[in-house]
C-alpha cells in the first residue's frame, strides 16, 4: 500500500502535494518523494529519501521547489525494521527504489504509483530483450514508465496529442497485468493519470477555484487547480471539491492549457468489471476519507452494525455474555462503538495505545522481558478484571498480534474473552499491492475458524461474513480475493507469489 | 510538568528507569536525562539531552551505561517550538537547564525533581550572599540540590546516617516553598526521595523480587528492587507491585544494605493538610495509574457520569438537545463514553486527529491557510451535519484551541454546539508546577462563565461544578488553587509569578 | 576541474573507484559518486552526494556496493561555500547535478566526465526540439549522455558492437565541442572511455593482474584488471602499471569477455592537433603525478631551474636583491625549491598554513577583523623583518589573495617583497574545464605587467615565460588559450561564456 | 597534549578564545570546550563536545555565548579511532571527561588544564575519605578543582582576597604533583591562572588596547584586554602582545576592576629549579610560537644545523654519502632545510601526505593492501630511485611509522636511506602530560642506537645529541626525563604509570 498525490494549476502545487503527503501518511511511513514540474523555468525538481513526511521534506528542502504541478509519494514499510537490518536490501539500493521516477525520454516523464504489477518479472525481460531497455531499480514503477515511454517513442504526426497518448497507456493495460493508480507530469505537457482497468487502487479527483493571491503570482493560470489523490481526506484538507472517483481503466490529461481530457472506453470494450478492493473500508483508508462515494467512517459503523447481528444471537442463545465491548486501537474504534451501541453493551477503552514506546529501543535481556513489554499496548486490569471482554479488531492476519494481546487481557483479569473482527477470515495472498504476508503465514489459510479460535485462545472467535461486508461497504463489485481466492486479474504460476515478495523484499 | 523515575537494586536500573521514562513521556516531550550510579566501579554516568526519550537515548548510549541504581526526568516544554525560535533563551542554556543535576560535595549527590519552587529567587540570593554557592542553571532544582548539600555539609559524628539526611531535608522544607517530588542518588551510599508538606505533586512507590538472572549477575543484590515514579502505570509495565504514593512531606532513603528507611513526621509536625493536585486526574496523568489510590480511568469515568447529571437538567427543561457526544481527542475520551452511556445519547469519534501534521513544517503563503489547515484535527462532516454536537473536552485554559474546534464543527455543518468540560473554569495560575499561562491569557480569568460562552461561540457551554470534580476524584483533600484561588503554599507578591515564569522562559 | 575513475575485472572495483576518488580529491571537494554494474545480479548500484569523499562514502554505504567494473567522479566547487548560500541554485538542485548519471535506454547506461562543453545550449535545444528528449539537470554530461544514448538508439545488424559504439562517440566528437574526458559502463556489455579530440583533459589507462583471491572469489574474471584515471597517483596507489594515456580523439571499451577494443582514428582524419592543458603540470595534478609521460613534479622542478634564469640576471643587475626564497603553499613548494637551489639563496617556509582555520566560522564584528584573521596564512615575523623576500606562488588569478599575502609579509616586516609566479599572466577565460573567473577579474587580462605588479604592492613581479614555461613542461603541443587567447576549439559567440558559467552558477 | 587559552576583558571573549583554540588545534583534536561568564547577567555560559573545534562549535552554538571573560580547552587524543571503538570507555564517559569543569561552591569556578598530574589517584582517595568530595570523571582536572575549592571554603575575614587565593593555590602546589598550566574563571570576581613549580608545561601572558568599538559596547571595560594561551601563535593571531610568559610557579589573578595580581614566590621559596618540556620545541609547538623567549622555528633551524656537524664527520668519513635531505611531513621540514644548507646536499620534499586518505575507510580485504595503502605518505619514485636519501623525522617513539617509511622509501628505489632526528633517542615515559606510550612500546626503551637501527632497517641511525639539543633549544634548565629519566617531579611507585595511563584509557 502506498498513497499518492498530485496537482496541477497552482504555484504551491509542491506546497499542496506536500500536505497532501501528510493526510496520506497511514498508507505508507517507509518514504517519501515530490516531484514537480515548473513551466517557467522548463525544469524539473525533486527530492526523495527514506523516513516519514516531515523528516523528508525539512522547511529547506521544500524551499528548493518551485512548479505549477507536482507529484508526490509515500511508501509502504513492506519489511519492518528488524527486518531491514538483516535484509540483504541495503541502504543505496532501499533508496534506489523510492518514488516519484523519472526517464528523459521521450518528452521527460515523471510517474508515481499506488499497487502492485503481477506480471513484473515477464515484463522485464520483454523490455531488457525486445526494447533493450535496462531497469535500475527493483521498483514495478520502473516497468510502467518504460512501457509508457516506448508507447511514446515513435513520433506521430497529425494525431492529437490525447489520442496519442491514451493510446500508449491502452497498450500499457494491455502488457501490464496488476491493481495500480498512476499520476504523472509530461515535461512542459501537462499532468496525466490513469486507474487499472478494474479499478483495485482507489484515485479521486477534485477542483478548486485559485485565490486571488494565486492568480497574481501565477501568470500562466487558468482560474483553477485540480488534485488527485489516492484518498478524497487530503482534498478535504487541500480545499478542493471532489468531482468524483475516476473509472477504471479511465485515463486522464490535464494539458498546458488547462484542458482536462479523458478516455473511459477501455474497461468496457473489454467487458472488465470493476473490483474496488474491500480492504480498503475494512483497513487502510483514513475513517475521513469517501471511496466511490462511500463514507469509510460510515461503513464501519456498519460493520459495527451488521456484526452486532450476529452476535446477538451468540448472546440470546447464551452461547457468550460480554460485559464489555473494547476495541483494539486504532482502526476499530468507530466500528465498536456502533456495536456496542446496537447491542447495548458498554464500550470501554481501556486498551491504551503506549505511542512512545513505539520507536523506542528496548534492551532484551531486562527482567522484565516476560511481561507486557513487547505489546504496544497497556491493558487496564482495574476496568477488566472478572469482565467478559468483547474485543474487537479490524481483521486478522498472521495472528500473532491478535493472541498477544488475547493473553494480555486475560492477564489483567478477564474472565472470558470473546474476539471479533470487521472482516471475514483471510486466507489468499492479495498480488494487488496490498502487503499481506506469504500465505503460510496468513493464520487462517488452512485452519478452520475454531482452529484460529483456538490458536488465538480466545473464548469465541466471531468474523464478520462476506455478505455481511459487502452489504456495510454497500457494494457488489469488490475484490475479496483474500478472502474468496477469486482473483479477477490472473495471477500466474505459483511461483509468480514468490518472485512478487522478492521484489519487495530481497 | 514533568515525570520522573527512580530504581534501587537492579543490575538493569539504568535499562527500568528509560523504560519507566518512555511511560512519563506524556508529562514532558522536551528533554530528557538518565543518571545512574555504579557500585562496582563506584562511578556516576549519565546523558541528558533535548527531545523525546527515545530520541535522547538511542541504544549506543544506553550501551555505556551501568550501575545498580538510577534516577531519570523527562521535561515538559514551557515553551513551544515557534516560540522557542524567537526565545533569548538558546540552546546550550537550554541544555544546561537539563535535569539530572549533580554535586560533587558531599558525597557526590545527584537529583531530578518535578515541580516549582514558589520562593526561588530568594533562595538563589541567599545561597549566593550567605552561603557563597554560584548557580549555574535557571532551574529551581539547582537550589534544592545546593540546600541540600550544604544541609549535609558539616560532618556530624554519632549520628545515624539517616537521622543526618532527613535533618537535612526538614531543614530543606523549610526553606523551599512549592509542590515538589524529588529523587535524588548519593554516591555509594543509596537513593533518596521526597516529597513536599503538601504531597502537591504524585510520588508512587514499588517493588518487585529479582530474577534469578539478576541475581546471578548482581553480585551485592538484596533480592529486591526498588522503583519511585510519577505515576504507577510505569511500575505496571516494569513488573512492580505498587506498595504505596509516598506520603506528603515523607522522607524516604533506600541505603546500599538494601534497608528502606523512611520519616512521616514533618507534615504532621507543622500542621501542614495534604493537597493533591486536582489537574493530574483531569488531565495530566496516564489513565492507566492511580494516583492516592484512586484510578485515573475510574476517576474520568466518574467525571463523565457526574457531568451527565448537570446537562440531564438541561436536557429535561429542553434548554439542550444534543444528538452526539463528541470527544476531542485525546483526554477527553473516557469521560465522553460514560457521559454518553448516563445520557443514552450516542458516542461518535467524529473528530480525527491528523497525527502526522503535527511535526510538519507548513508554508504560511499557501492559499488554504484560512481553511483548517493550521488545525491538528479534521471533522468528519457527513456524521456532524444538521445534528447538535455535545462536544467534551477536559478543561479550558486558554480557550483558543477550543474556540476554533467549534468554528471547525460548525463549518463542519454543526446544528447546535454545546460544549462541556471535566473541570470548573481555571481562574488562577499555578504556581507548584502546571504550566499555565500569565493570568491575563486564562480565558476564564476575568469572565463569567456565560462571557466564556460568548467569546469561544458556543450554544452552550457547561463546567463540571467544583463539588462534582472532587465527588469524582473521590477526595476532599485536592489543590484546587487554580480553580478558587486557595493557594495552600504561599505564592508571596504578586511579582513572583511573572519571575517563575521568566525563569523557565528566560 | 574534476577528477574521475574506473576500474574494469575485480570484485572490488568499487572499492578501488572509491580509493581512486581519494587520491584525486584534490581536483574537485564539492561532491562525490560512484556507479558500479554486477554481472552477477545484472544491476547497477549507485550512491552520490555533497562533500568530501570520504564523507558521501561512510563504511555502511560502501558496504551496499558490488560490481566488477564501477566508475566515480568528484566535483570541483565552482561555487564557495559563501556563494552557495546566496545562491539560487537550492540543494535539491545542487544534489540533481552531481555525477555519475545513468540512462535506461538503450542498455542502460552510466557516465563521469572530467571537462566542459562549449556549446552545450546549442546541444540542449537540438535534443529538446528535434530528438524530444527533456535534460533533467543543468550538468553538461547529461547532453553528452543524450547524444551517446541518441546515437546507440537503432539496433544495427551484422555489425561488430565496437564498430556501433566507436561510429556513436564519433558521432557525438561531431556535435559537442569542448574539452572532456569521459568514462561509462554499459549494462552487461562493459566499460567505455573516450578524450576529446584534442586531448585538453587528461585520462590514463593501467592493467593489473588479478591476485589469487580476487580470481578465487570472482568466478567470472579475466585475469587482470583495468582502471582507468584523471592522474596516475591514482593508479600508483592502487598497484596498477602505467599503460598509456589515451590519445586525443580515442574511443576504447573494455567488454564484457575483458577483450580491449580502441579507435584513434577520428583527431588525425579530422586534422585535430593534440593539446594538453598547461594548468594541470602548473597548478592542478599531483605532484606524484605523471602526464603525458612528463612528471609533475619534474617538469615543476624545472619551472623553478628555468625562472632562476630570469630572476639571476635581474640580480646580477641589480634590480633585485632576494635573501630569501619563500614559498606560498602548497603548489609551489616544489619550484621554489628548485629556484632557491639554483640561485642559491636560502629557501624558508615561514609562510604557516593555519589549517584548522579554514573551515571555521570567524564573526565579523570582531577587534581583530582588520588582522590578519581572515588570512589562512601566518608568517613568521622574525625570520622574514629586514629581509628582501623572493615569493613564489604557482599562478595569479584574481590577485587577491596575492596582493593581501605580500600585505601580511609586509606588516611582518619584510623589506623589500618581489613576487614570482612559474605560469605567465593569466588573460583570457578557460572555456574547456578551469574554473576560471569572468575575465573581468582577471587581474591580468587588461593590465601590463607593471599594472599588476603596482595593484599587487610587490617591489617586482616577475612571470615565467610562455617559452619557458613550454620548456619546462617538455611540450610543444600546450592549449595555453588562458595565455594567449588561442583557443583549439572554437568558443563560439562572447554570450557562451557567460552562459557557460551559468550553467554552473544558476 | 591540549592547549588552553582565556581572555578576559573584551565583549568578546568566547570568540577569542574560539579562534585562539582553532590556532592551538595542533595540540588537540579529541574534544573541545569553551566557558564564559557574563559580569551582566552573572550567569556561566558554557559548551563542549567531542570533535574538532570547528565541529564543535557551529555558529548556532557560538551565538549562544555571551561575556567578558572566558576559557577554553581543546583535547587530545590520547587513544586513537580505531582503539576508541573497542575501548571500555563508552562516549558518555568519554564526554563526561571533557573541559572546561566546573563546580558551584564556593562562589562558582571553572577551570581548564593542560598537563597531568602524577598523583592522582593519591588525591582522589584523600578528597573522597578526608574530603568527602565524589569526583564525577576520569579527568585530573577534577581532582584539581576540588582541592582548590576545598582551599577557598572556609571564609576568610580581613584579607585581601588574592592573598586568600594564593594561599589555596599555593596549597594546591603542595598537594598536587606534576606538571600542568591551568587556567580558570571565578564567578563574577575574574580570571585567574597558574603554572606547576617547574614550569613544565606552558602559558604565555598577552594583552591589548581594547578597540573604539568594544569600548562603546562594553560599559564595564577597563581599556585593556588580557589573553593567556598555551602558545604565543594565538595571542599574535588575536592580535595580543605578548607581555611574557607566566614564571614557574606563578599565580595570576585579574580581578573584576581589571587589576591584576601576581604572586612569584612558591618555587623559589622551594627551591624549585624551572624545567621547561624539551619536547614543546621539537615537536609540539607550533613554527610560528615563541617558547620562554626562544623562537621554535629558529630551534628547529638550529636542530638541522646541529645535526648537520655530526652528520659532516660521517660524510668525511666515507661511512654515509647522501644525495638528498628528504623531510618527512610535516614537523620535520624546517630543521631539514637547515640540514640540507649546511651539508649542501639537495633538499627534496619527495613524501607527499595523501591528506584525504587520513580520515577515510579502507576496506581490510582488497587486493592492494600489501602496498602502500595503509600509509598516510606517497613517495615520488622518479626522484628517490638510486639515490642514497637521508631522511629526517623530529623524534623516533614506537618506531613503527619510521619502520614503514623506509620501507616504502626502499621500495621506491632508493639505494642507501639514512635516517635522522631532531631529538636523542626517548627512552624513559613522560608523566607529565606528553602521551608517550607504555615504555614498552618505546622502540629505544631497552634497545642501542644500533639495535634500533637495525629494528628500522636503516642504514645508518643518527640521533641528535642531548648537548645538542640543549644547545639548539638555547636553555640549560630542560626536562628531559623522557630522554635520560631524570625526573623533576617525584613519579612515585613504578604501579603510577599503569594507573596514569588508565586514568585516560580506561
Amino acid at each position: 500500500m502506498c498513497g499518492i498525490v498530485g496537482v496541477f494549476g497552482t504555484p504551491y502545487s509542491f506546497q499542496e502535494v506536500y500536505q497532501g503527503l501528510l493526510l496520506l501518511q497511514h498508507r505508507g511511513q517507509d518514504a517519501a518523494g515530490i516531484l514537480s514540474f515548473d513551466f517557467l523555468d522548463k525544469n524539473f525538481h525533486s527530492h526523495k529519501d527514506l523516513g516519514l513526511v516531515s523528516d523528508v521534506f525539512r522547511p529547506e528542502i521544500l524551499a528548493g521547489f518551485s512548479g505549477q504541478m507536482s507529484i508526490a509519494h509515500t511508501r509502504y514499510a513492506t519489511v519492518g525494521p528488524r527486518e531491514k537490518e538483516n535484509s540483504p536490501l541495503n541502504s543505496i539500493d532501499l533508496k534506489r527504489d523510492i518514488q516519484p521516477m523519472t526517464i528523459n525520454y521521450p518528452h521527460g516523464i515523471g510517474m508515481v504509483h499506488n499497487g502492485n504489477i503481477v506480471n513484473y518479472y515477464e515484463l522485464k525481460t520483454y523490455l531488457l530483450e525486445e526494447k533493450r531497455r535496462h531497469l535500475f531499480t527493483n521498483n514495478d514503477l520502473e516497468a510502467l514508465l518504460n512501457i509508457l515511454s516506448d508507447g511514446l517513442r515513435e513520433k506521430v504526426e497529425g494525431k492529437h496529442h490525447f489520442d496519442i497518448f491514451q493510446d500508449a497507456v491502452k497498450s500499457l493495460f494491455d502488457k501490464a497485468k496488476g491493481g495500480f493508480s498512476v499520476l504523472g507530469l509530461l515535461a512542459d505537457k501537462g499532468l496525466f493519470a490513469f486507474r487499472d482497468p478494474h479499478g483495485l487502487r482507489p484515485l479521486i479527483l477534485g477542483e478548486r477555484k485559485l485565490t486571488e493571491e494565486e492568480m497574481a503570482v501565477h501568470p500562466t493560470h487558468f482560474g483553477k487547480s485540480y488534485c488527485l489523490s489516492s484518498e478524497s481526506n487530503s482534498l478535504n484538507f487541500l480545499g478542493y471539491d471532489v468531482v468524483r472517483d475516476l473509472a477504471p481503466g479511465e485515463i486522464l490529461f490535464i494539458d498546458q492549457t488547462g484542458e482536462i481530457f479523458s478516455s473511459m472506453d477501455y474497461s468496457k470494450k473489454k467487458n472488465i468489471a470493476p473490483k474496488s478492493c474491500m480492504f480498503e473500508w475494512v483497513y487502510f483508508a483514513n475513517p475521513e476519507s469517501v471511496l466511490e462515494e462511500r463514507s469509510v467512517y460510515s461503513a464501519r459503523l456498519d460493520f459495527g452494525k451488521n456484526l452486532a447481528g450476529e452476535i446477538q444471537a451468540l448472546i440470546e442463545s447464551g452461547e457468550i455474555k460480554p460485559d464489555l465491548v473494547v476495541p483494539i486501537p486504532e482502526t476499530s474504534r468507530v466500528a465498536a462503538i456502533s456495536l456496542s451501541e446496537t447491542l447495548k453493551i458498554p464500550y470501554r477503552e481501556v486498551l491504551i495505545k503506549n505511542r512512545y514506546i513505539q520507536r523506542s529501543f528496548i534492551l532484551n535481556t531486562q527482567a522484565s522481558r516476560n511481561r507486557a513489554v513487547q505489546l504496544k499496548l497497556t491493558a487496564i486490569a482495574s476496568e477488566i478484571k472478572g469482565k467478559n471482554i468483547l474485543l474487537l479488531d479490524d481483521s486478522i492476519v498472521r495472528g500473532t498480534t491478535s493472541k498477544r494481546i488475547i493473553e494480555m487481557v486475560k492477564e489483567a483479569g478477564a474472565n472470558e474473552i470473546y474476539f471479533a473482527t470487521t472482516c471475514p477470515p483471510i486466507r489468499y495472498p492479495c498480488y494487488y499491492g496490498v502487503d499481506f504476508p506469504d500465505p503460510k503465514e496468513l493464520v487462517a489459510a488452512d485452519r478452520t475458524v475454531e482452529e484460529v479460535q483456538e490458536y488465538l485462545g480466545a473464548t469465541r472467535l466471531i468474523y464478520l461474513s462476506e455478505t455481511a461486508t459487502k452489504k456495510s461497504i454497500g457494494k457488489e463489485s469488490l475484490c475479496m480475493a483474500c478472502i474468496n481466492g477469486c482473483y479477477p486479474v490472473d495471477i500466474g504460476s505459483a511461483k509468480t507469489f514468490q518472485d512478487m515478495r522478492s521484489l519487495h523484499r530481497e
